[in-house]
């Protein structure tokens, strides 16, 4: 067993079921809490206005917990949606983004077992008589009933076991259902992904709440996932659009397990309201709840990386310089690259394998002046190998964390991916466990 | 142990030293061999006008085989050459590009063990001195040597080393030298991979030999890998470049093992003239050397993919429809899919992990109709999930040469990549074996 074997596990490291107390929250080194954010524990609940549920409907032969519903009951929600950008949507997706009104949902359902894709007319026909029956169920017009999906793609749903689900889940609404919903939504994931927040507003005490899965199949474009956020803060439609908007491109943009864009990712943010405290447009408000958001999904996104699907160890790649579109491909590259990947697995301080990955990105370039840093050594100046401590730099990316810093000749741009590694448990996971 | 790992290994099929007789050189049903090639097996020696010599210079630390020696006896040869887009090219490259007259190369130095990349100025001076010292050996201008280096990323090369290794190599040419300057370019590589073929021409008997190296950071652009192709036809400089360039970008630039782009991709052909038989351009000979060259490309590309690091089992996926851009961005997000290979590993038909890819590819596009076949069976038509017999699917995606044949809506382009799966195999490579 190599020391790297011995590391502990990045999933683990995130992970709330580890023994001993709970892990806070926030707790990878590239996201501090802000200091108006509490975290308030996973079993704090949802916010005012909101209650949830997660039962066996019966789609996951394992029996497990595979429906999830979520609801707003506040007359006047205020939402926001992101949808993955793939060119093969699956029926949730397309149902939710063309038939539903966006900016003021009053209830989720979320399924795993089943993704609903590559269903044709089928699948939007059952789509649309589970957001029927979802919306008899809670007593809301189908038009505010968002749908979610994850899991196989090519299967049909099924309908019928999913309505009687639907009955069932509708009648053990609550609160503190957050953590069943949870269950609902989550597949191949290791580790719970949600929080329970307080923030501070001007206005007074609000709360953010968020469920999130996702562990493969994860790629740096919006929305690769699923996560689902409630807050009993007021927020115009505009300000929860512009919100989701620009935190969503911080964060589940920037996470990425194989590079692979799904079929299913949705992200929506429901705003109740019931709290009383209102977040102005424009106002210091916005930015603190905005900073709190931030805050919170770039730690989901993190820790979606660090249960990328048999992950040890995960990595930022910081790049500097250059142009927009030079710096998102060179990050790109690097953290798709399964060379780059495999060393950070083996806890190998193998950066050439760097150097490779932003050449290749920038392909058909003159011979390139890179700078590259890996956990604040420099190891590369100008493209040119330099001296290093190596004992000291093999020891430091050991860690759970690794960061790699890479300067392209320019100013200007900048850009982060945060990453997995690639080991055997990945490829048992999707070569010997599927289908 | 489940019935994939059972399967034969891709390399295994593809290699020649399994036992019982020799593997033919044609052994892929992705390349006929055209009726005028002959393959004379792997012991013929090089054609007319060719000499070859591999030694230990003790550039590899294991003492093997890592200094090659290629030289072209003709007073009047005719070369062409096509090295990596990369970014960040390895000093070797820059050498030979810049520095050589490449339409008329009279020897090849290549080295593993030490890709010489990112090694800055003094690694362009240590490139020069070996180009110097080959020069000084085998008595031609500098000009005329191309130099090739292919191993870790970052390493300075052992000059005084590779000097006197040139000496002995310069005194070891034989025209039945390419076993062991195949050797000599060899890293990672479970088999060998190269052909000594017989042409029958119009004016007579050719032969057509190559030597090939290539396991990891294979990427689908031109020339990723070292390959190094000799023939005592005479062609025209015209010829022999228009010949490289359209047989490169239909077999090598159509390979991927981890769509990884080289520093160091050389690919090399070089024409002795010395049999006396001309390919005259726009003749029916061009047509028929054009043809065995495209053949031997192929093959050797698909082998390389078969000793992908890991490789059990390799694919093919063809792409119709759409527009240029759409087919080839199709089938590159196909074949470098961590999901698609590991699928492809485990024996599983897990395709809607395909449609994944496509849809991942063309983001942004309106819901896509896309057609599906595997091995013929077609499993998803216009995007939606049709009937198959299942099983007998699982049993043809056991092969150890799978196909998958992707259609977008549209009409007119087409293209191909040739790729390995994804395999523990790789990783175990990959991550503890390195550095």
């Amino acid at each position: 067993m190599s020391a790297a074997e011995r590391a502990p596990s990045a999933a683990g490291g995130a992970g709330r079921g580890a023994p001993g107390p709970p892990q806070p929250f926030f707790h990878s080194r590239w996201v501090p809490a802000p200091a108006h954010v509490r975290d308030l524990g996973p079993d704090a609940g949802l916010p005012l206005g909101f209650r949830a549920a997660g039962v066996a409907a019966g789609i996951k032969p394992s029996g497990r917990t595979d429906l999830g519903l979520l609801v707003c009951d506040s007359e006047r929600p205020v939402s926001a949606a992101r949808f993955t950008a793939t060119g093969t949507p699956a029926a949730p997706v397309l149902v939710s983004r063309e038939r539903c009104r966006l900016g003021a949902l009053r209830a989720v359902l979320a399924n795993s077992g089943c993704a609903n894709a590559a269903t044709g007319r089928r699948g939007l026909d059952d789509a649309a008589k589970t957001q029927g029956a979802t919306a008899a169920a809670v007593a809301v017009d189908p038009a505010a009933v968002a749908l979610a999906s994850t899991g196989a793609i090519s299967h049909h749903l099924p309908v019928e076991a999913i309505v009687k689900g639907i009955l069932d889940a509708s009648s053990r609404l609550s609160r503190d259902g957050d953590g069943d919903f949870q269950q609902a939504i989550q597949t191949t994931d290791a580790s719970e992904k949600r929080a329970s927040l307080e923030l501070e507003l001007g206005s007074g005490p609000v709360r953010l709440s968020a469920q999130c899965k996702g562990a493969g199949m994860i790629s740096p474009r919006f929305a690769t996932m699923l996560c689902f956020i409630e807050t009993d803060a007021a927020l115009e439609p505009e300000t929860a659009e512009l919100l989701l908007g620009v935190c969503v491109k911080r964060s589940f943009d920037r996470a990425s397990v194989d590079g692979q864009l799904s079929t299913n990712d949705t992200a929506i943010l429901m705003c109740s309201g019931s709290s009383g405290s209102s977040v102005r447009p424009e106002s210091e408000d916005e930015l603190r709840f905005g900073e709190a958001l931030d805050a919170l999904l770039r730690q989901l996104a993190i820790m979606m990386v660090a249960d990328g699907e048999g992950a040890r160890r995960i990595a930022r790649v910081l790049v500097r310089g250059g142009h927009v579109e030079s710096v998102e491909a060179v990050a790109r590259a690097v953290a798709n690259s399964p060379l780059v990947k495999t060393a950070l697995h083996g806890a190998d301080p193998n950066w050439g394998r760097i150097i490779q990955a932003v050449g290749a990105a920038l392909a058909g370039t003159a011979p390139l002046a890179v700078d590259l840093s890996i956990e604040g050594t420099p190891v590369c100046s100008a493209g040119v190998a330099i001296d290093y401590d190596e004992s000291a730099l093999a020891r430091a990316v050991e860690r759970a964390e690794v960061e790699y810093e890479v300067t392209l000749p320019g100013e200007g741009a900048e850009t982060e991916v945060f990453f997995s590694d690639l080991s055997h448990q990945y490829v048992t996971i999707n070569a010997e466990y599927t289908t």
